[in-house]
């Protein structure tokens, strides 16, 4: 369970000494506040100062230059102007430092200009091996070390369990303040910036093995480099749970990050897929992000969907039914037992049936009687108790009852409060002992369907397959056909020949339509008469590229006089459009017409490469949605995903007069595209639509394809 | 816009004078609870005790009978064992009290004894006209009149501008609560119970009356009569907006309701269909319920969905822009003066593009200087303004800065306040002055959204088009075809006859396909020619009902060759499989094999009657649910909207090599067979699939139909 960490950056996660270079005696500027924070952090390692106007500073002195600093240093922190950051960094590297946080602004944020100082800032680090963090940033808060590097007005956050890392330095303010009203502390903040060295990606392995780091959340505007955060994050999710909020999700939403951040803000299906490879929780807004790390930081995790709620009230019993249902889980079916147990402690009108109703005037023992008679039930994954202001006791009173049964459980069991003033004094007790409370039944479905989420991804990753090419693909033949294509001149910029595609799939074992060549035309009447009717005749010739123009196309021949006239019809047409064209022969090709539609295709996305797609084919794929994506390469069980995810999918078992299809094939050619798109980068998309899916052992074939080469 | 409201409910909301029976001298019973609450409300009528034990309570006598009251008393609280309530009415009744409130509870929600009690009490109050609210109920919270006939522990609810109605009784205690604590008001608070009598519906023509009430709340468990509902909603949302939280929404919670209040949960779809058609705005947490109650009681509407997002950071900036995307608003484009203006008051590193972010730095006078600019852009129908714990001001300072340009703007400004503590003077300010706050953008973007979807109602108000029956649609000849059916004994539980369908939706004017009678084959060859290839074959004969299994149908006959052949083997196999049946000759019907495929169904729904469902056609209709409902009848706006909703109906106007369809006959069979269902309430379902949709001017022919009649 090891994660390897990067010695290069433990001087940001455990400095030996610290340097604050900027520092300043006036208290409105940020070189006082880092300065101030450092010191009230309670951080014990050495702390300098640094300022060529010399002085003291919070009873320290305060060194002219980096070069007069005692050792032990090896982090600094730079809020110099801009243009002073870069002979900054020369002179720390200079003095053996190799980390440093960049907190002043005025870079890529600010134009063109900033862009280059930025540039020279990673020229003059890399020259000396330093590490960075920034510019443009917040810097980082660990509260067990415990550390402040940022400027923030106190009180910084309180220590806890959650980690939290940001593209946006604005959000972290927010988040400390929420973190403290919300009752959950951080282990860990950073605030990464505009992220020159040091990106989201890098700080994933040291929080993973961080002890008091259960649960990672991101705030995310973009990644560049996608397949690296992939692979980081599926390693870290087998042990840790991660939760990412990525914003930019609309194309306003992406204009506005280019303007900011100077990010690209990468495809939504593309992020989903990719979350989805790493195991990665995405959460839709901040309340979320925390509301959901709060489950996963304090709470075991269920062995299924199947819940109990235990109420003293019907209408939000109902509520969270539907909360629950909306997210996937199910109401838990009480034994028979359980319900007698519970009968034998709740009144006679009480519902015994899950909503557990134990009316308006539950007592506290009540609440915790049936509370562990729930949590006995072995068809019980998980509890949510719902907590009105109860009429009769103080919902204080009956929060601390629980508790103690909620500590000893395997279950998980999450509270809906419900109210605000009354339920203060309960808030306060299950905050006190981490048990996750939310207002309202909705928000605690929400969660505790991220935590049955992250269950399936724990056992996920005890089950992982390898990632294998599926058999019988031969990637240097397909290399080999394009590399052939562009010597010789062939237009890249243009959808490919019909040709070249059918080799690329032939090369990867995709099956497309039976074909054969004939060079006359009883011998075509003999093949279609093999293959069964009807049949398409298509000219083959080297030179004609464009064929259909030529007139070397004939669709859906039924009878052997269509196919013999055909014959005829195609040499007659091709010999006057292109009379110099050397003619091999004409293909016959049997026409699959029946079987159900799909689509498979692959694009390369900037940030992640390969992605695959599956879905609804035919010409209405855009109206009908109906697609989901993947990482490519993929496996079988990831290529299962696509087809539980889709309706194209769930269909292939067959519904109402729709026969079962060939799944089977589908996965089939699902993995064997993904492969080849994994392995011929210069791909930029390539799309087999309609796919047609036979019925069960009778495969399927892309009936027609197209791809096209990367700029 | 007057509102007609029902005199025999105004003793609940202005009573005269207020007997408590079942008042107690017991702090823990209720009927104490009520008694202290009357009193405490500070209600200025006269309030009287009974109980037969007599003594006094908080300072007044308690009566021993309902006899004994002086006047003037016309509403009743009663809070004695639910065995004793129907006496208890009649003792009311005589006493010339015409309007009660049961709170007791032991009724209908505890079994058939209870159920029975009840049916006596609704038996005695019909008796003697007394109108109840409950059994089983909180009762009602009237802040501004005031009154409270609850039994809640005070305090209750702060006086404001949302009315809150609620099937659940339970959810009003957290509601008051989560008021108080979210600093918003209520007008009213109506519990309803059980509801024998008075029901949601009648509450609210007497608070769309009510100057105090800017917005109506409604906690739904069901809905009994929905028309009755739709139309006094209807009127309603013309003048003030209803807002509606409906939950049972999936089999589970629809269970739990089931055995909670014995309500009837409708389909989804059917609350979805019948809130669009009466202008309700549907929330789908207790959260949004008030969320959205705030922003449309405070604020004004938007003259449409363009907002200006103002922020003093780019990472919040973006959510909000997300978060307005995927509510369906857009980022306003401002002009090149606002973006000027802009310019003048903020640093040169500030985005003066949309979203416009001022930069940390951001003082109070910026935010005011700014907020005022984008106010005055016409392209900006809204304002988002975001505020983190700003670093510089406190975010107090800022609140205070921006009320008076928000009070004295036109267009609605929303608040999102990011944090918890160190907004919470900031907090205070806006609440105090009735601006919408919410914790981070995402939730200030649905109010908004919630503010835009009430400016299009509105608007639709002004515009709305009485809905009329479509020209020449003959609901009598379609009643007397049911009505002969049955008379000749017709089975009414299958499908029925093909026959019998075709002849409704003759009479309601829906194309089929052309069809003729031919008695000779030559006939039908010549009817086939005149119709185009190909074509359909059925036999004519009124005792061969299901023709396909008698061999009376052959289907594509695609040459004249076919048809004569075809017409000589129907009657051949119906002459052996019916010898006896008499024989009109064979229907030859042109087959309609091309153009999109659409479906158009009606179903009778228990709570809201005939729905009309529209969407994509073919076997897979509930594979890919494609597909929208209306109440039925609808007119042709209404419709529209059904096209608009579905890919089925977007795909109409042509996609890629999709030609346009003929739209407008789609429209015309949509509202005839939502007039036909209406007409005839017998119908349990009919549905036309597929529906085919020719070319532009071509028209749209049900080449399927099946409908059955109820039970």
């Amino acid at each position: 369970m090891s994660q390897q960490t990067d010695p290069t950056l433990s001087p940001f996660f455990n400095p030996a000494g610290i340097a604050v270079i900027g520092a300043s005696t006036t208290p409105a500027k940020l070189g006082f506040g880092v300065a101030r924070n450092l010191v009230q952090s309670g951080y014990t390692g050495a702390i300098y100062f640094v300022n060529p106007r010399g002085g003291r500073l919070l009873e320290r002195p305060i060194f002219a230059a980096v070069d007069d600093l005692p050792a032990p240093v090896d982090l600094a922190l730079i809020i110099v102007p801009a243009p002073q950051v870069a002979q900054t960094l020369a002179a720390v590297g200079r003095r053996g430092i190799h980390a440093a946080i960049i907190l002043s602004g005025g870079f890529r944020e600010t134009g063109p200009a900033g862009a280059a100082l930025e540039e020279e800032c990673l020229r003059v680090a890399r020259e000396h091996n330093i590490r960075l963090i920034g510019p443009n940033c917040i810097g980082l808060v660990n509260t067990h070390l415990p550390l402040d590097t940022t400027f923030l007005p106190p009180p910084g956050p309180p220590p806890g369990d959650v980690a939290f890392i940001s593209h946006s330095g604005a959000i972290c303010a927010a988040v400390i303040d929420w973190a403290r009203g919300q009752g959950f502390g951080l282990s860990h903040l950073i605030s990464l910036g505009n992220q020159i060295d040091v990106c989201e990606t890098d700080t994933l392995a040291p929080l993973a093995a961080d002890p008091h780091t259960k649960v990672i959340t991101l705030y995310l505007e973009g990644i560049r480099d996608g397949r690296r955060f992939v692979r980081a994050a599926r390693r870290v999710t087998r042990d840790k749970p991660i939760i990412a909020l990525k914003v930019g999700r609309y194309s306003a939403g992406r204009r506005a990050v280019a303007s900011h951040t100077g990010a690209l803000a990468g495809q939504e299906s593309a992020f989903n897929a990719a979350f989805r490879r790493a195991g990665v929780i995405r959460a839709n807004t901040v309340e979320e992000l925390f509301d959901w790390a709060r489950a996963l930081a304090w709470c075991p995790l269920p062995a299924g969907p199947d819940v109990a709620v235990l109420t003293n009230a019907g209408g939000p019993g109902v509520t969270a039914a539907d909360a629950l249902e909306s997210h996937g889980l199910s109401l838990a079916m009480l034994s028979p037992a359980t319900e007698a147990a519970l009968r034998a402690v709740l009144p006679a009108d009480a519902s015994v049936r899950n909503p557990v109703d134990m009316l308006a005037a539950a007592t506290a023992g009540q609440y915790v009687d049936s509370l562990r008679i729930l949590l006995d039930d072995t068809a019980v994954h998980s509890v949510l108790v719902i907590l009105p202001p109860p009429p009769m006791e103080s919902a204080g009173g009956v929060a601390r009852a629980l508790i103690p049964i909620i500590f000893a459980a395997v279950k998980p069991v999450i509270i809906a409060l419900m109210g605000e003033r009354m339920i203060q004094e309960a808030v306060e007790y299950f905050r006190a002992a981490r048990v996750p409370e939310y207002r309202f039944p909705e928000r605690a479905a929400a969660a505790l369907a991220v935590l049955t989420e992250r269950a399936g991804r724990v056992r996920a990753a005890a089950g992982e397959v390898e990632r294998r090419p599926p058999a019988g693909t031969r990637p240097a033949e397909a290399r080999r056909v394009l590399d052939d294509f562009r010597t010789a001149g062939g237009d890249t910029a243009d959808f490919l020949p019909f040709e070249i595609v059918s080799r690329l799939l032939d090369a990867y074992g995709i099956p497309t339509p039976q074909a054969a060549l004939a060079t006359t035309a009883d011998q075509a009447v003999d093949l279609a008469w093999q293959m069964g009717f009807p049949v398409a005749l298509k000219i083959a010739s080297p030179d004609i590229i464009h064929k259909s123009e030529a007139g070397g196309v004939l669709l859906n021949l039924r009878e052997p006089g269509e196919v013999a006239d055909g014959f005829a019809a195609i040499l007659n047409n091709v010999r006057t459009a292109a009379p110099q064209a050397p003619i091999d022969g004409v293909h016959v090709q049997r026409m699959v017409t029946t079987g159900q539609e799909v689509i498979i295709g692959a694009v390369r996305d900037p940030q992640f490469e390969a992605i695959v797609m599956f879905g609804s084919g035919g010409v209405e794929v855009e109206g009908l949605r109906d697609v989901e994506f993947s990482l490519a390469p993929l496996n079988e069980d990831e290529a299962q995903v696509l087809l539980a995810r889709t309706w194209a999918g769930r269909r292939l078992d067959g519904f109402r007069n729709l026969p079962p299809a060939d799944r089977a094939a589908v996965l089939d050619i699902i993995c064997r595209l993904g492969q080849l798109a994994a392995d011929l980068p210069e791909l930029a998309e390539i799309e087999l639509n309609p796919v047609r899916v036979l019925a069960l052992g009778e495969g399927a074939f892309a009936v027609d394809a197209r791809a096209r080469l990367g700029a």
